[in-house]
């Protein structure tokens, strides 16, 4: 679900597994189980996931941002969220939710991952993300009071790269009551039901991931070429995928900010933002993020459709081609394949 | 007494000035005068000086810094201190103190400018330095809890740059009983002194201030070469000077981050950090900032002693020529020329 973005779900898995063992499970919880006003703290790393590769946290980091928001707020946090449900940042608040001994609650901001801070349903619902809370494996923490979205990230992103390239925020702090309809509900759940499909498939995984999300497959081949730079605290680049099999003659780009942002063939799009566009290793159907493309690898690009938020005209305005820098108008990927 | 930096006086003028017209004129208090537990909030700009040419201000900054620092403490803030001796940096809390009604104190964290966060005497004096308040023009507030003053200075810097160059601080905030052995006092009344000097004296007036603060004349010239980057969030550069006259044949390079560090002689050391050295109008004994400096000044470059702080082990530790990579060892100014 992380579109190729949020970090490597490896390092994030080893990182809450290892916490699970120390400090006990995390219940999974529904927002209609928590009272109205129990304060819900979304969390998760900022930053180029090339760099949180070889420079993981320490695994306190959450434990920072609760500290502080309860010092700036005088309430207790109830329950952790995170802010993305894709990669290592579908993971890690596990692990910091384990060393508090709160639940983690069944959505999300985004229903996937997107690059840029205030692509979230909390900033389409009205939250407003101040303060946002942003700390490093040091301990150096920073409190932001931006004047608006674009400053949240430009804030944000300046303070990760000064921590050296990554760095775990929480921001759109809400009530239980407010999150009931500004998150994209459910997700965890899905994240989890799309692992065990995975996990539990012995052939044609990639066929049967598809049939449970809705999805569309863009191409089956091989890389031949990635370009990728660590660059003002994104991991921007392009993919090149040359077709195998039945898809054999068939070039096709994705191009990357941190996510997988457009699919195109001969100029043509085959999916974009918002949809998710994600790679997939063709045996085993298990995501390759962003950060670990390399050449030669086999692997199947799929797409499928967003959270229906995002489909909204503030949802596209906000997280659409154009809020990338593209010059084209969004078409939902069901409406781009509907003759395939 | 800014070593060249703190920014353009004349616009911190000017700002001060527009304030006490509209919001009437600002006490100049000792510290002996405050109760023990009065809150002291040290405030300046950070940045390059060359942006603040072109970006300044709109002199709610200060407010906007007070607002947020009794918010985060619950007391009320009782004076301001300007956080630096030089240039803007000298005048524009003024204006900031104008528009709330509080006094300045006779203090300072430096009794000159430095280019760096913690390169003040309340870090020598063991002050912690969060919660460091940084706001911008707009309004944008970040609040830092930095683990140590590197990091202080690194993330204080990487958010000025964010801002566009410039953003305005306070950092460093302690009680009147604090700050009575952890500042330099008298340098606000120092620098009335040295103004009126100078507007008052008819002739020979480099002459008169030289006498007033036990300074050296290092070259009287004109200004051959200015190089200036602004980078980083400083201004870094040299300047060459020719001389004239008396000094004819001689040429002096003064080496800049924000302020003069170092004056060179055919590789020998005139004067250096943690002294102060300054570039004068050659008729007017008017300071010169860097961010000014240009080909064809008539100028005498002149050095004086440092407030004793800073010639303290640890003062040299944090201001002296290593402080800025060079590798040779402080040698007081007046040493440096007692045989001249």
């Amino acid at each position: 679900m992380g579109a190729g973005g949020g970090g490597s779900p490896q390092i994030g898995l080893l990182a809450a597994l290892q916490a699970i063992e120390e400090f006990g499970p995390v219940p999974l919880v529904d927002l209609d189980e928590l009272p109205d006003d129990a304060l819900i703290m979304p969390c998760g790393m900022v930053g180029a996931p090339t760099v949180s590769l070889e420079k993981p946290g320490n695994g306190w980091e959450g434990v920072w941002l609760r500290d502080r928001i309860e010092a700036l707020t005088g309430q207790k946090v109830a329950a952790l969220m995170c802010t993305e449900i894709g990669g290592a940042n579908g993971c890690e608040p596990i692990g910091w939710a384990a060393r508090m001994g709160l639940p983690i609650v069944d959505a999300d901001g985004m229903g996937r991952a997107f690059p840029e801070m205030p692509q979230v349903s909390m900033h389409l619902a009205g939250i407003r993300p101040d303060p946002c809370v942003i700390t490093d494996e040091r301990g150096n923490v920073n409190v932001l009071y931006p004047t608006n979205g674009l400053w949240l990230e430009r804030l944000c992103r300046s303070t990760a790269v000064a921590f050296g390239g990554r760095g775990v925020t929480s921001e759109y702090l809400m009530t239980a009551e407010q999150a009931r309809t500004a998150t994209v509900r459910g997700s965890v759940s899905r994240a989890i039901m799309i692992g065990q499909l995975i996990a539990e498939s012995a052939d044609d995984s990639v066929g049967k991931l598809l049939d449970a999300v809705d999805g569309v497959r863009l191409i089956e081949g091989k890389v031949v070429d990635v370009e990728r730079r660590t660059t003002g605290g994104f991991v921007r680049g392009s993919v090149i995928i040359e077709g195998l099999r039945g898809d054999s003659g068939r070039l096709v780009r994705i191009e990357i900010q941190n996510e997988n942002l457009v699919a195109l063939e001969d100029g043509k799009v085959l999916a974009s933002v918002p949809d998710i566009i994600t790679v997939l290793d063709t045996q085993s159907a298990e995501a390759i993020t962003t950060e670990v493309l390399r050449y030669g690898q086999r692997i199947t690009a799929v797409a499928f459709p967003c959270d229906p938020i995002w489909r909204t005209d503030k949802g596209i305005e906000s997280a659409g081609p154009r809020a990338f820098g593209y010059e084209f108008a969004y078409q939902k990927v069901e409406d781009i394949h509907e003759l395939a």
